[in-house]
């Protein structure tokens, strides 16, 4: 796979511990159109702040990533790193500091070992000529059991170019954002408000269409890097080229936030939430996310059993528009209630069936309007436990 | 405890399987002054629908509960159940079908085996004569792994009263209602509005300030009858007898509802959540949820890790204004974070002690206003994943 015009590194600057890299740097070779989505919450980490500031121009050339180290809750001295760490990155590459963004994931509230990434640069910038996107993909895992990866492929102009993607995230899943980084390259010439517009759509029905835990992070960031370095003639919205490019980003987009939620933390089931015939996308969305967050649900789903009347509890909460009597319930097929009751013994036992599966559907439908959504959860398993009940040890 | 007028009786009626008490009933020999503060979900059990209805006259006689089958999602079949229920108490006992509130709690979703409940009721009004509140207090349990009661006794007017309580509920928990069912009588004299106002105020600091798992029930029910046979002149609002009553319900349903928190599924940890400094209460409270239904800041009580930076990191996406560099927190009276950073590394260890305690408090000061906010919460465990992977079964 060749993006042209990106060069990769990744060290291993034992931030947290040894062993493994853990500091990585992603390199256009001419400053890249780029935009990026980062977490709402109100306690947003240090190189969030930072990129946030760097990315207010629509372009960048670098980013420099860490795992281990979320460099959040820590104040004045967490924004000196990030500032800091962007600073040298520039230097040592010749470009703006405003070009770098930075980014971090790991523990929080522990300052980052700021000598430790000032030594790593020099090699990390050496190491740009032998390095590849999956090096990247390695070294920004946390408690991920696997590196997530995707790329498609389009043409502009008889030009060929590539859409790629990686991301990590395992818990603290929840939108807005829902991965806690993801970074896409493309080698596609793309029309900057374009890019943002059909990159913000695409975080919208992917990254924010996720949930493992309900807990949203300090740190997520979703950031886009466009260097038009295969030469195509510029991507415009409302052109046949700029609908195969939106659906080729969709495409790179869903398949990570996807590979997001099978890698859940202790996940044993990927499960498609869709709710139809709510009022509005809104209230179908609250619906679905209710659902996708409900502990009862998501020990159901872990149990195999097929307790529906949680699925209908947690829609009656979730502050959806609900008429009780119109509710119906699928697993996969199978209709497991309609005008809100039982569909019957033979359900129970068909749709203990589907939930056997390692994946299948959850389709609700509320019969009061047209608004859909559509979103991707996890079950709440034993081993999510003792993940995070001893995640720092 | 006499608490004067009131009769208690509990069968075994078999609703879900057989071996224990599961339909029970509270009896006044006198109408009661009545209030009930019912489930806010959309998706409302049958006998909610009914007792709403009855209550609306601000009275009540008669209190008919079961365990094993919540009525809920079982459409208009389940509508005549809760009807032809209340029917036959108010017949059996010569009342008003509207002076009946019908109660269940249980599984969702299956029709109620009314045939049983249909012949258990002469048995449960014979018994009538020979029951206790803790007969009723044990029928209405269902994972729960003990009884729920509390008393406060007053006087009014140189006359004794009593308010007693009882309550059930483990799972499924979270405001508004916070309970799935709770029930209060006393023998004193009240003036209904009073009564009422001061209800719901309590109702607001206990059940509706506790959460185990975030899920509300289609049955919540807190329920209060007044009965006024102590005889004591009516307490009114502003006196100092209604000041006195009003300190006394509120105990009596604090008590209640931390009890129902010490029994969160799989609990092994009661956590007194505190927020203060808030731009309001309403933002207060927001902040104090959001850390109390976090999945990671339950695991890491589980894990007794000091974890302080997911503390944060929930507060921050609550929705409450924050100013993170205002941020302060203590675990008991070890402060672990100010000014948005950590304390420090003593603060590490002391912290570490406070979570082996089975009991403790988090503080958290906003330092923006003076809001402020207490929930009660547990910790999430591998326990709970097993009780509600296969609660059915």
């Amino acid at each position: 796979m060749v993006i042209k015009g990106f060069q990769f590194s990744a060290v291993e600057a034992a931030i947290k511990k040894a062993g493994r890299k853990d500091l990585a740097l992603i390199y256009s070779e001419v400053p890249a159109t780029a935009a990026a989505v980062f977490t709402t919450s109100a306690v947003k980490a240090a190189p969030v702040l930072v990129s946030s500031e760097h990315i207010a121009g629509g372009f960048a050339q670098a980013l420099i990533v860490n795992s281990g180290n979320a460099n959040a809750c820590t104040g004045e001295p967490g924004m000196t790193v990030a500032r800091e760490t962007s600073h040298l990155v520039a230097g040592a590459l010749g470009i703006d500091t405003t070009a770098v963004q930075v980014c971090s994931t790991g523990v929080i509230g522990v300052q980052m070992p700021m000598e430790r990434i000032r030594t790593s640069i020099p090699a990390l910038v050496d190491g740009l000529t032998s390095g590849t996107l999956d090096d990247i993909a390695q070294a920004i895992m946390t408690t991920d059991t696997f590196p997530k990866m995707e790329a498609s492929g389009g043409q502009a102009g008889g030009v060929s170019y590539t859409v790629a993607g990686i991301a990590k995230g395992a818990g603290m899943i929840m939108p807005n954002m829902a991965t806690m980084l993801s970074f896409i390259i493309t080698d596609a010439a793309v029309e900057p408000t374009f890019l943002q517009q059909t990159f913000r759509r695409a975080v919208g029905t992917s990254f924010n269409a996720i949930t493992v835990d309900g807990d949203m992070s300090t740190n997520d960031t979703c950031l886009i890097m466009a260097n038009g370095m295969s030469g195509n003639p510029t991507i415009t919205e409302g052109s046949p080229e700029g609908n195969a490019f939106a659906a080729n980003l969709n495409d790179v987009l869903l398949s990570l936030a996807k590979q997001i939620v099978k890698d859940g933390e202790g996940a044993t089931k990927f499960v498609e939430i869709r709710v139809s015939g709510a009022k509005n996308d809104t209230d179908a969305k609250r619906a679905a996310m209710a659902i996708a967050n409900s502990s009862l649900v998501k020990t159901a789903f872990f149990g195999q059993d097929a307790n529906w009347g949680r699925i209908f509890a947690a829609v009656g909460y979730s502050g959806a528009e609900v008429d009780q009597s119109l509710l119906s319930l699928h697993f996969d097929d199978v209709c497991m209630a309609r005008n809100g009751i039982f569909a019957g013994e033979d359900a129970e036992a068909r749709g203990s069936e589907v939930l056997k599966q390692k994946e299948f559907a959850v389709s609700v439908g509320l019969g009061i309007g047209s608004g859909t959504a559509t979103v991707y959860t996890s079950d709440l398993t034993h081993e999510y436990i003792s993940i995070n009940a001893d995640y720092r040890s």
